[in-house]
């Protein structure tokens, strides 16, 4: 335990400084403190020691100079014991206590301040008297969040106006994370000033994980440093403990429905969608979007973009009696669960339920980590430059429908195909999905392969059905994250039903692939963006 | 210009300071020291003054408190226009250059050190001083680095012992670089002593990419400060610009030959492995990689982990007067290149040819980045637990052919099977693989069916095409990333002629899937380790 006899007090930021101080002064500490503090805390009626009486010197060259001295960094950093005497010998009377934070560059640089406004707002004297007392915490405290003080007062109270070393030593921790924040920010801005883009991340409030991607590796979860709001601040109502894999399926979950209009759903397996549906009534957009992959679908991982409704989620037949009608899935996740859902939801033990905003999953910048390199790009949040028929052949092209196509396709690992269709006027639905393949051929087969699959699935047995899966087919939109280096996926397109195609454009081969399209009626819409994702 | 007329010396690294000191002084420049920079200083015969006759300050406390006076940092802090009358008033004479670098605390840290001595290897004075210096740049040169002085003898040699404010700028930025590197390194450290995982990443030396992985994103490439290597330190001999797809293929080319077996050949495309062999010799191995997926090869990324020889590579046939033989591909990575190897590569104008070892890819950590959070875990880098028959059916399953598709299907994104093979005895090759699906029996059906394409295009016409496929099958052990959910997949392996599987198992269908497997006749190991990669 140290007693506080002394304390420095010199924060820009004033809040409770005061009330903070005042309790200090109760305890019989003495308060030394300089320029605008000094100042406040004296209007206050604290009473307050004036710096320059301990260091004898001015308050120099428009407040540059307040605080460095040799009386005060001794009397913040000499060891108690060991130093004792000397400190004495030399008239250093111990400070025991550091309050203190720091001239505000950040928020001065977010107001664009230029280069001269900024180099003032570099405090030199506040990080000295922080980092000296926080190397010094078997004896000192550093302070330098005006959050801690209710905490610190309710300790100080309970010890007589002392403070533990565990306490002390977690103040250090703060105080050096705190200068390391605000020497990044500094070198960062200046190495922008200069035109050179770095990088300095920091992460913090670690949560294991039970095991990450496999269970042979570990794994934490940690939120990014003086972020606004992170993934990280979601909230988990029910069920289990998070899985690495479930963070990142979540994740796609959350992406594909967060520019999609109200009342989206997505349905997530291994990072990619392979159910996704929009429309007007949430409990038929699960429906649809549960056909997409209704085998896939087991196990996966669930998204909304609006507030979960029961009705909605009685889809799940979680309290069915006959358990092989239960539809066993990891996580749903939206913005908000009206209470009768969440009641509904938690029949299921492990089914987690997570509160997430999509809309706030707007990152502007993608990170990818290479071995002590990164590349660091902006987010594909472009849809489309043009949507122009490139071929003679024309045909609708509902732009709603377009646009959730290539929504689809942009959370698809490349090489990615979807088909898209109404199933009814108000909804567009995924019908199938090809993606992951090393070739473009692939994923086109294998969306094809999955609409026939849920057409047949979705026959009523009335007329033929090679008929009514082609008349889907027409009626949906073949949507590629990449142009066609040969006419072959047209081919096998055309070959299963599909009249409608959506490519960026951009192949040496375009007018072969147009003049294929256009000798077999397909029409064809170049956008001018492509969507690879890997 | 500032003219450097008195110069602060105080290093921990002396690495240099004799020489540097010596320059400085020839110049006219007054040298001021303290400790064990003024001994080395004064013993090379240069004229120091000490820090004490400026500051009246004894050296205290152990050396805690050596330079940190009202004295110094209004030296280097005080404004040379506005403050000048006032520091003369004060007696400060201006110090136009620190040098300093400060106390090891990050060697000390790879020591081992125990807590009380890595907090003595805090710094306090050095970064005051550097910082106060940097500050002031319009004013003040701050040295922290002895790699700078040659340049910097450079340029004040140029100009009669003066610094221009270009590298004044430059070398603030990199001060506060340093001092952002110091506490971040300090404060995750302390962070670590209380069991408390936090991480503070920095990157620099940024490229500016064409674009990412679309054209409309805009992308820049960083190397990790402070880290011994990067993949970010690849050598490009020849060819266009890397693109960012090129550098994530690239890097899964590496990573898929990181440790496999000398002579090793990787294809990659939309970073998967669609063509994988180790074996005796280079040339045949490309081959028999180039076989797994010949129409995906084209503009494909390729690596190698042995030297390439120019026979391996003529397999490109980049010479042939017919230009429909020629194979294009994008990249040719590897450890080394004979120089006959690249003459002939350099016959392509765009072919990248890059240098990096892929034994140096080995990273611990992995790291992905969501929505200002971060998920950090182990590499996988554990290829089995065991190696056990699960079914009464036994059969060789050959440990080299085994871990060679262990590591194979690793590389692949899950759900993830690989079919591999010795396509003669001394050589192994990924003969078909299936990816990046939602339900695992798409990946096999995918895997079988590039195997049967494969297979079509090798046999010879004689005998029965079935029969040489179901030979081929039989003699290879398709690998699955996670257990089988269902015996669904067991079935339709056997169908196309599978005999042996490799699985991790732990389903809780594992029994049933083995009973099949029994029922049908094929052997299955589990092998303990799931090997998921998103």
């Amino acid at each position: 335990m140290i007693k506080i006899r002394r304390a420095l007090i010199s924060v820009w930021d004033k809040t409770g400084i005061i009330d903070f101080a005042a309790a200090l002064e109760r305890y019989g500490c003495e308060i030394i403190s300089t320029g605008g503090t000094r100042k406040v805390l004296k209007d206050a009626g604290i009473a307050v020691t004036d710096i320059q009486t301990l260091t004898g010197n001015p308050e120099a060259f428009g407040g540059r100079m307040k605080t460095i001295s040799f009386q005060i960094e001794s009397a913040l950093l000499f060891d108690r014991e060991k130093d004792a005497g000397e400190a004495a010998a030399l008239g250093i009377v111990p400070i025991d206590m550091v309050v203190c934070n720091l001239y505000p560059f950040e928020k001065v640089r977010e107001g664009g301040a230029e280069l001269p406004e900024l180099i003032e707002n570099i405090d030199i004297g506040g990080p000295t008297m922080l980092r000296a007392a926080a190397k010094n915490y078997r004896y000192v405290a550093a302070v330098c969040d005006p959050a801690d003080y209710p905490e610190l007062l309710r300790e100080l109270e309970e010890n007589a106006g002392a403070l533990n070393e565990v306490r002390r030593f977690s103040l250090m921790r703060k105080a050096f994370n705190h200068t390391a924040d605000y020497d990044a920010l500094i070198a960062t801005s200046m190495d922008a000033e200069a035109g050179e883009l770095t990088l300095r991340l920091a992460f913090e409030k670690p949560k294991k994980l039970r095991y990450g991607e496999n269970a042979h590796q570990e794994a934490q979860f940690l939120r990014q440093r003086g972020s606004r709001n992170s993934y990280y601040d979601m909230q988990v109502l029910h069920g289990k403990e998070l899985s690495y894999n479930n963070l990142t399926d979540m994740y796609a979950a959350l992406e594909s429905v967060r520019d999609m209009r109200p009342h989206t759903c997505a349905i997530i397996k291994h990072a990619n969608p392979c159910g996704l549906c929009s429309g007007d009534d949430q409990r038929k957009i699960l429906e649809y979007a549960w056909a997409g992959d209704p085998v896939s679908a087991f196990g996966s991982v669930i998204a909304f973009n609006t507030t979960v409704k029961k009705e909605s989620v009685e889809f799940f037949n979680l309290d069915a009696d006959d358990r092989s009608r239960r539809k066993f899935i990891e996580i749903v996740a939206a913005p908000a669960f009206e209470p009768a859902a969440l009641d509904y939801l938690k029949i299921h033990k492990n089914l987690r339920i997570v509160v997430y905003n999509p809309r706030l999953l707007l990152p502007k910048k993608d990170l990818k980590f290479l071995h002590n390199a990164l590349l660091y790009q902006d987010s594909d949040l472009k849809l489309k430059a043009k949507s122009e028929f490139v071929t003679k052949t024309r045909r609708t092209m509902d732009p709603e429908l377009l646009d959730f196509g290539l929504k689809t396709v942009r959370q698809l690992k490349s090489n990615a195909i979807c088909i898209v269709r109404r199933p009814e006027p108000d909804y567009c639905q995924l019908l199938g999905m090809g993606c992951g393949q090393p070739n473009r051929i692939n994923s086109t087969e294998l969306s094809i392969g999955r609409c026939r699959e849920n057409l047949k699935a979705e026959w009523d047995g009335n007329g033929d059905l090679e008929t009514f899966i082609r008349n889907a087919m027409g009626e949906s939109i073949l949507v590629s994250d990449a142009f066609f280096p040969f006419p072959d996926n047209v081919e096998i397109a055309h070959a299963a039903g599909i009249r409608c195609i959506a490519q960026p454009g951009g192949s040496i081969s375009d007018e072969k692939v147009i003049a294929r399209a256009d000798a077999l009626g397909v029409a064809m819409v170049f956008t001018g963006i492509r969507h690879f994702k890997h």
